[in-house]
């Protein structure tokens, strides 16, 4: 009557949440480096000495590796986990699926992976025309987003909510890389970006901590009305903290690469 | 059973509405000043003897100082008002999240304060570009969009339907605002924006009427589907009022600063 | 219980359809000539001997007098029709909205009105910037589509499908002439404008054979499925048929305006 | 009761499905080998031997005339298959539509049709501008679209799910070619839009097999909920799978169009 029951069970844990987390926090901070840094190199251009046009090819050239690198192990975590499908797709003997869970996270991950040797390709050689960085990117943002929608069936009222939430930072950076392909760097996208990356990160954390509570801690009400209310507005929470990160790296950046005379 | 009776009590009153729908009023009213007054001057460049391009950067300024004090002023008064949540966010004795409506009032007073904070920087200084005034804006008005999407849950058929109405300026102003980001300076958005402001301000003095309505006259029938015909005509009505108050606005100040010859 | 059912009475009938459709069709068509000319004249500069800039901005300013004139006409013949409201908004002996249909048609003419001023203002004088009429119409068609959507409540099946496929027309011009105020004269929008206001004229006299059969005609059914599928394809078929006119008429205006030598 | 029976015994068979499928198969593959093409050819102009831009514009008049004619063939094999309509719109003897699926299906063909008249008048002759294909094909989607979504009532559920999945691929080029109007020749949305074509043809071929299996294999179990998930997952490889076939023949084609002094 259930199906999505024993799904749920699979692959609903903390860990599961914490670990894309860390992935996307990992690559919003340091975004929020990378773009300020980029933007004051451009403004005062004799004076930057840390980064030149090259380089902030080079990166993207690196930051490519590292996506595909991550995808590939993600993929292969996903198939080949005690309780993975291990690369069986449908179960003959109990006639169903298997493990579509995993499954779909692994098609989440190969987008993310096509999006890093799009990257590598379109930096490290001049074969590809320099935009289909960014239109992949948003491509595979919008996959997750779009997997995300009918991923949720079945599930109590709090779970598709703290979901739901995540789709307007999924689904709103699709919309602002694909923008970047028209407006290649803008710093405002960039930045709109950057702080949507870190809010996706730090929500993936804020998930776990509300469905699967580490450390013994009661489960919350999944029917209460106002727990709905109070997660909303701890997601914008999650934004202002995520706007005040950027504005701190931001704000070092700038120092370290003012030219001497300034400071 | 109907965890949003109490809510609404606590904060639905005539004066709740009236006071944002002042300050809406009140920078609505300014820009529909300021920025025919930006266009004229530009247009007749030597005869304008009252703007220039530093003094309209300088009055940015000074706006965005206003916006992080109000914002301010919102932000704590929505705390320490007598049944307001005194910075305590949840209830340990009785169990539930205390005063959540007044958290999530200050959260939307918190992102007009960052976007005015963000004003203050990009125009008193040069560290961050300009553009980011309007980005952070633009998002300011879609989280008090977004928060009140998730405000109206369990109440009345009128009551949800005068508030959606103002969604519609609210999404629309965030819209526009954003396309300020890549058209900066198009008297044109300038002034649709100017009229949704009006518009939003007006209107909210408009559903304080309505469902709080003062000196004892009658409440509105909720559930007689012709009010809520008259009121979605009504907000039309304002909006035409808007642009009224633009046209007369936007006369006076071209008249005032048209050179003297031409008089 | 059905408080609907006396209000679709009072307006719905064939001439109430009829008369819109008509003045849609017909500024769809002047422009289905008119831009074709506009857009010939510009290709060929010295060829063309009907029109210059300045006629054409001559034209604007003619048809923003139009439209103000039939806002105007339409405004006063909605008041006083026989079974009109005459300016009565509020029936305080019975304690009802009065005629609210009608307040609501004046109300989408006050909004053509005040773009057809907008219009006079813009191409008469040099005070305003040229852009504000396309945004004012844009804005006009959107209050329209608005006004709609709240129009249909309590109504049968049928009549709210073939009032829906006309949303489509309205908002689609009403985005198109958006992005007019950003690629002004793009002869592209200037057509799908042309060809979404024919379609809507003549979706406006469809709706009234459809709902209102002229000549005692049996009434369709409701309640029928296919019917629904019939006018979705039959509303393509009338796009189909807005195109060939703007194809015949774009040919006839070529013909006519290319220089002589080229015939 | 349940009119939609007969209408889907009537179309729906593999045939219906795999003949649209090839023609938007074929023409993804042929664009996955043109824009490379021409994109490779604008970079090195002197080295490419294969197209020049006025050889481009013959091909897109040539593109035009096998839309029309396919479309045209199409539309007549709609009509006059053994059970389709033969031209008969309205069964007069039974009072009921007459095969509405066939003569939905022609008009989704016939603007299919007036897409490629426009290209071939727009390519052919200098009396349109060049944008009106890109708009009038976008339109011709958007058409398509549109008739799907009022096909689909009163079918089972995974029968909708498919065809909504196809709306993406759909509504996505839409979209996709509208832009193309502003910004024309942009490498990028030429690939994505060449994408989402072949992703229509392959998931076209798709819902063939799930909704018809050939060769009588067991038909799907249309309420099973994993069946869902593994579909909307399966589209997402068909897409990844297009983006293979586009990196093949981009390659192929830049290694076969490079300069001799290059290899």
């Amino acid at each position: 009557a259930r199906p999505s029951l024993p799904i749920r069970k699979t692959m609903g844990n903390f860990k599961g949440h914490a670990l894309p987390g860390s992935f996307f926090l990992l690559f919003g901070l340091w975004w929020s480096v990378k773009y300020p840094l980029k933007y004051v190199c451009r403004k005062n251009k004799n004076a930057c000495y840390l980064g030149s046009r090259a380089g902030f090819q080079r990166l993207e050239f690196v930051e490519g590796i590292i996506k595909a690198v991550f995808a590939l192990i993600g993929m292969v975590a996903e198939q080949f986990v005690p309780d993975g499908p291990h690369l069986k797709l449908y179960n003959y003997e109990e006639k169903h699926w298997d493990h579509l869970m995993n499954w779909q996270h692994a098609t989440m991950y190969l987008f993310y992976g096509i999006s890093g040797l799009v990257d590598i390709v379109a930096h490290g050689t001049n074969a590809l025309p320099v935009a289909m960085d960014r239109m992949m990117l948003s491509l595979a943002v919008f996959i997750e987003g779009f997997l995300f929608c009918y991923h949720l069936h079945g599930r109590a009222m709090l779970d598709i909510h703290v979901h739901q939430l995540l789709l307007f930072a999924i689904f709103g950076a699709a919309v602002c890389i694909f923008l970047e392909v028209f407006f290649r760097g803008s710093i405002i996208l960039e930045m709109l970006r950057t702080s949507l990356c870190i809010l996706q990160g730090s929500w993936f954390w804020q998930i776990g901590f509300v469905l699967y509570p580490p450390n013994g801690s009661p489960e919350w009400n999944q029917m209460d009305h106002t727990n709905i209310m109070f997660l909303t507005m701890c997601y914008c929470w999650h934004y202002a903290f995520a706007f005040l990160i950027l504005a701190v790296n931001y704000t070092i950046t700038s120092l370290f690469t003012l030219p001497g005379d300034l400071l």
